[in-house]
């Protein structure tokens, strides 16, 4: 078994989309979020296999505008909400800034997927994909 | 803005769990896993304020004793299944092997938690809890 726990992410791909700024982006896919693209690296062509357009499938993002150092907020930013801490919510603000976003795969174009809806920004790093 | 795109974890707890080898360890939480503890560092105390027992909530584990390397697998390691890419399934072994567990929180003593059901192993690291 190869062990590694140096817990380092490599990205596997990056979002393309129309949201270009976090202040603008939804705060969950379902708010209206757009479709957007995956490009996935070359080197992960192999792990690719078996996706199908159709297909519901779990991206996991690393969020890489956030601030890690917080650890409480109001929800949703609603300053009229009491604060709490950050793992009982769906803060991007966190220690370890994953998102988790639940997705249709609507198409794929070589190493490119099309997704929707996805709530991430233009140039997120994807770090993992899964089946639902 | 405290942006940071080095994208390594910083484990937030640990599994405690009478599961303590993966070769046993059930492939999902569906499949009869146990109830296990989540011992949260105290250095995030203020990051749970808000859990409370019987609410649903989302682990984000880093999965240590997997292999990275792995691009394909036959799906649920049964050899009779046809092989195909990781991010069409939930094995563990995969570029950036996050554990995504659904579970209830059914108790909490000080830092720690007790979660049900959960299929990782004693000495998993937990990098995420969200809620579901």
């Amino acid at each position: 078994m190869n062990q590694d726990t140096d817990a380092t992410l490599h990205p596997i791909g990056i979002v393309r989309s129309v949201l270009k700024d976090r202040a603008l982006a939804p705060k969950q896919n379902t708010e209206g979020a757009p479709d957007a693209w995956v490009e996935v690296a070359p080197a992960y062509a192999e792990a690719l296999v078996g996706l199908a357009p159709g297909q519901k499938i779990i991206l996991i993002t690393w969020l890489h505008e956030a601030d890690r150092t917080v650890q409480q907020v109001h929800p949703r930013g609603d300053l009229t909400r009491p604060i709490r801490g950050v793992f009982s919510t769906r803060s991007p603000d966190r220690p370890n800034p994953l998102g988790l976003h639940e997705v249709t795969l609507v198409g794929m174009d070589g190493m490119r997927l099309h997704v929707e809806p996805l709530e991430a920004i233009d140039g997120t790093p994807v770090v993992d994909i899964k089946s639902l």
